[in-house]
């Protein structure tokens, strides 16, 4: 029977629960009740995802610290808000612990804080279950007066990637293989960042539509043809890769969690990167109606690189 | 490489989600961005929760069909807006499969899209992974001009509880003894209904706090008694028993998704049976500050029936 010194009621669940909590202080805000209320600023839409992060499907924890996995999957969450250039108000995090990682919860929690803090958001709320594999689903709240979407884009239009691609998947392969990737190429696959101010920033300087990097370069472009009924051209040759990774790394890799942005004029690349410290690169343009994704080199047509699916693993 | 036929890129993930969108038709709406996007009621507050049901722990494949467990994970998670007197705008759903279920991704679906429209809501999005086990983690999203709370109670307050309790429990109980539970029990165990009308009118109607009835009566009741900072009395011979349980059962048993309700002033109980065809029952009052829960017969303590704890399972 609960005392007065216990804000939530006995159990094992309910003692994991508060030392998350403790350990994300102020980061956690109103946690408690059944739901979690929040108010967007007038007039602004409210933006929605969620997304799993599956131990021995999205990570493997030999490869990984468990702050590291609980950084990772927030951040992959948190990206899709930046594909929207929606501000985050809040994320949602559904734990399922297997018996013997109730010791490790603080570090999963301590990696779930850090990507938080990163992106000037709060937790909201959550749920924690027994299970047996480790897993995060986050849904992440954000808001936006007027959303970037996938659809927003039409022949004549000109397509930019953020930062450099690849680096993920060749950390990823270096780490199948069981060698460890050099420091950059690690931390790009232990520590992405969300690409939330960027993104906000290209909206408010013309872009009208965008996606994340998520299932690669080609796999990617793919949806964004498709939701805007439009071919999409990518030049090959202006593919920035990161460093470390191959061309290959750079055009199938997923989970780089750059932005593909679309729009109707030519965007300041230089204050892009001098604001931000990454490039922004024009890599193609959108051609005509349909759905199709062409690689050019040299303007001839090369075979698109295979893309990424959880499900073919 | 996608054609102009492949709305979504090709690969197996993709696959499934188209044919889960079929089967939901219009229940599924604008599914296909990075994230959803939902306008609420000028001036209404969102309120959103997130909730994950693991086979093995939450539910058993060998006493529930698949659509029933998709039915019953989702209604589960919508029962958090009932308590929250919130109405559903959508919710999203990210599911794990394990390879060998592939098939069967429609029965799940299926049972998601009952428990959906029988909410008058829609599908928003989601995610779908492949694990070794099957899961289902739902958020849902809906609004309120004001949402009710635990924490709205005070000393002198009312409780209530919508409908009969202990259902779940005994027919969790006579499946794990390997017995049929009878229609009436199976049905409440299944098909459980969140009481999304119920609360709303309730709430136009003076309730000031609820919580809905998941871990068992007397640990939700301890909930709403920390978070209202008031110690509860329950008179245990006025707690409704679902036909075919035992008291020990509506006392202990979780999973019900049943509300509890607090009030300032009486609240009209007949004309709520009329409207809902289930009983809304006084059972018992906030007496002083604290967060004590006391169970009472003839005016005499008696003891706490055990909570409900998904980690000390």
């Amino acid at each position: 029977m609960p005392t007065q010194d216990t804000p939530l009621a006995e159990g094992r669940e309910f003692d994991l629960i508060r030392q998350m909590r403790e350990c994300w202080g102020n980061l956690a805000i109103a946690i408690g009740d059944d739901a979690a209320v929040l108010q967007p600023p007038r007039g602004e839409r409210v933006v929605i995802s969620t997304d799993a992060a599956v131990d021995g499907v999205h990570f493997r924890r030999d490869w990984l610290s468990l702050a590291e996995i609980g950084y990772r999957a927030v951040t992959a969450a948190l990206s899709d808000l930046a594909a929207m250039a929606a501000t985050p108000r809040g994320v949602l995090i559904s734990l399922t612990l297997p018996a013997n990682d109730e010791t490790h919860v603080l570090d999963v929690a301590t990696g779930i804080g850090d990507a938080v803090r990163a992106a000037s958001t709060v937790i909201l709320g959550g749920n924690l279950s027994r299970a047996d594999t480790l897993s995060l689903t986050t849904t992440v709240v954000g808001s936006a007066f007027a959303p970037l979407t996938r659809a927003g884009a039409r022949p004549g239009d000109l397509l930019y990637v953020t930062g450099q691609l690849g680096g993920a998947r060749k950390a990823w392969q270096e780490l199948e293989r069981g060698t460890k990737p050099d420091g950059a190429l690690l931390e790009r696959f232990a520590r992405p960042r969300a690409r939330i101010a960027e993104s906000r920033w290209l909206a408010a300087r013309g872009a009208v539509a965008a996606i994340d990097v998520s299932d690669g370069l080609g796999g990617d472009a793919a949806h964004l043809a498709a939701a805007s009924d439009s071919t999409i051209e990518i030049d090959v040759h202006r593919v920035p890769v990161f460093p470390g990774a191959t061309l290959d790394d750079a055009l199938a890799g997923g989970e780089d969690y750059e932005l593909l942005i679309v729009s109707r004029a030519a965007l300041p690349a230089d204050d892009f990167a001098r604001q931000f410290g990454i490039p922004l690169t024009p890599i193609g343009r959108l051609v005509e109606r349909g759905g199709d994704v062409r690689f050019l080199r040299d303007g001839k047509r090369v075979a698109a690189p295979a893309g990424h699916d959880h499900f073919s693993r």
